[in-house]
């Protein structure tokens, strides 16, 4: 069965607890961070669990359950839909898209994050991020059957993207990993063996001042979790607490001319130009601004696995 | 006065020494991590320094001076020949431009690195690494007067690329990050205040079987140290003992067609095409195979700063 472990911030210090509800009932042991609490945390969630819950959800400061230093792995172009909206043929690609985020990104579930100053097209990308759970150094085969020993749990994040320094300037790495570029959490989502199966069909929903910009289902995606993990280790190492971002359903702000428009555009202008009229163009869609609040939750029909929901609120930078 | 530290395998453990000329003067204490012996080994290194060497060099086994985990950061087109090879024009262009490598790619600087099977466009890159000093976790500041505050020393990479990667799949980071790609070492010049203005005027050189491939000074760099870090540190985390690498000079072996055959072709043809026919044409043009031996070294030409040389060999993968 599926523990909702939450992470959250009391007199001063950081508590892990497990929601049950809108009340947690607190862990009793120090877990300073995300892999203290994957390698001793164990019986502690099991008895907390069967406590009932004695401090109020909305009491708490709730923070990242993923603690840092840590590794932000991702996947791009993950689901159908946004591939083709991203100007690409799913047909036609033949690799699983990988890039990642700095740890400067990560912040907590409600934390306001800043749009820097230069920045203007904040776009936002909800996500499911897997907790991976054990040390890896060496190309390693993951299976269906064996993705319970490497990955722990799962919890909610926002690959949130300036896509004016990522796309004309080539830089996905900076343009994605902004102070407050990664809110994390509320809920991290504890998976027994037998839990794997839900990863399979849960819902993504991400609104913007409670309007829907992205809904879609985890069985739309392209490259799954173990043959994505067996990958990435021929090029990374993984430690305990580390995450794993499995790419953004469609209905992000940026999307791709046709490519027809964009080849034409390609040859008639020179670089500089062009991305200037991408720019451009692209200021009057409806990109994140100060004041706007993205929610974003990840749960399936039944209920038996519900990441909670996320609250950022953009903000402008202090003067 | 720069003191060069080696770290090195002898009777199965790790050491760390002073070289001086080709003999070391171990140091008494243990620093399993880079950041050990940034924080603690200051007096021993000091010692050892004065004391005659006991160790050949040459009976040891050299091992990358910077352990993982760490932060790989790494700078691009940062020599202005190199960024006009690659297809840029470096007067147009307004920013620094920053990618990153996985820790899974350090080696040593003598270690055997495989080329994976299905990789055919196997490049060198020739850079100089600026190993880290202390933790940052804000924006913060960096200019040449407190640069020493940040930087511990420098060291020999080679930000070894699978083209075939990078560049038709955009995936920059895992055609830089297969294990292995980020041979490091073999000395770490630890530099004190005074010794900054070194690093203004180092060659840099990288032969391929004895026949040069790369040669260039690090005046010509374009972003030079301190606004660079400056400039991570908003939206990156530093731990001491991480690495930025701070861009490879011209001479790499993958180029780039003229802007405007590069604008033709890409209205002509569709993008699978357009690489397949990179990838084609790319095959005649001398990328590493195994059996090659790439060497790799750094100096000023008074020799009072030397990061020695690095000696990879390039091998196939077992089967």
């Amino acid at each position: 069965m599926v523990v909702h472990l939450v992470r959250y911030e009391l007199d001063e210090r950081a508590w892990w607890g497990v929601l049950d509800g809108d009340v947690i009932s607190p862990l009793s042991g120090y877990y300073p961070h995300t892999a203290d609490l994957i390698e001793r945390g164990h019986d502690d969630w099991t008895a907390a669990a069967a406590t009932p819950g004695s401090v109020p959800l909305a009491d708490v400061e709730p923070l990242s359950p993923v603690t840092t230093p840590c590794r932000v792995m991702c996947q791009g172009a993950n689901y159908r839909q946004h591939a083709i909206e991203s100007g690409m043929n799913p047909d036609e690609r033949a690799f699983n898209l990988f890039f990642d985020k700095t740890d400067a990104a990560v912040t907590g579930p409600e934390s306001p994050v800043t749009r820097p100053a230069h920045v203007t097209l904040l776009d936002y990308e909800i996500e499911l991020a897997l907790v991976l759970r054990r040390t890896v150094d060496a190309p390693t085969t993951i299976t269906v059957e064996n993705l319970h020993e490497y990955v722990f749990g799962v919890t909610v994040a926002n690959d949130l993207s300036a896509r004016d320094v990522q796309l004309p300037q080539g830089q996905f790495l900076k343009g994605k990993s902004y102070r407050g570029f990664c809110p994390l959490g509320p809920v991290l989502a504890v998976l027994e063996p037998d839990d794997f199966g839900l990863l399979d069909d849960l819902e993504l929903r991400l609104d913007v001042n409670g309007s829907l910009r992205q809904t879609d289902n985890t069985a739309n995606m392209l490259y799954r979790p173990a043959e994505t993990l067996t990958e990435l280790t021929e090029f990374c190492n993984i430690s305990p607490g580390d995450v794993l971002l499995t790419g953004t359903p469609h209905g992000i702000v940026a999307g791709s001319p046709p490519a027809v428009i964009r080849r034409l555009a390609t040859a008639l202008l020179p670089e500089h130009k062009l991305w200037a009229a991408f720019v451009k163009l692209n200021q009057r869609k409806p990109y994140l601004k100060p004041g706007d609040v993205v929610t974003a939750s990840i749960r399936n029909a039944a209920g038996t696995l519900d990441l909670g929901t996320q609250r950022t609120t953009i903000v402008a930078p202090t003067t």
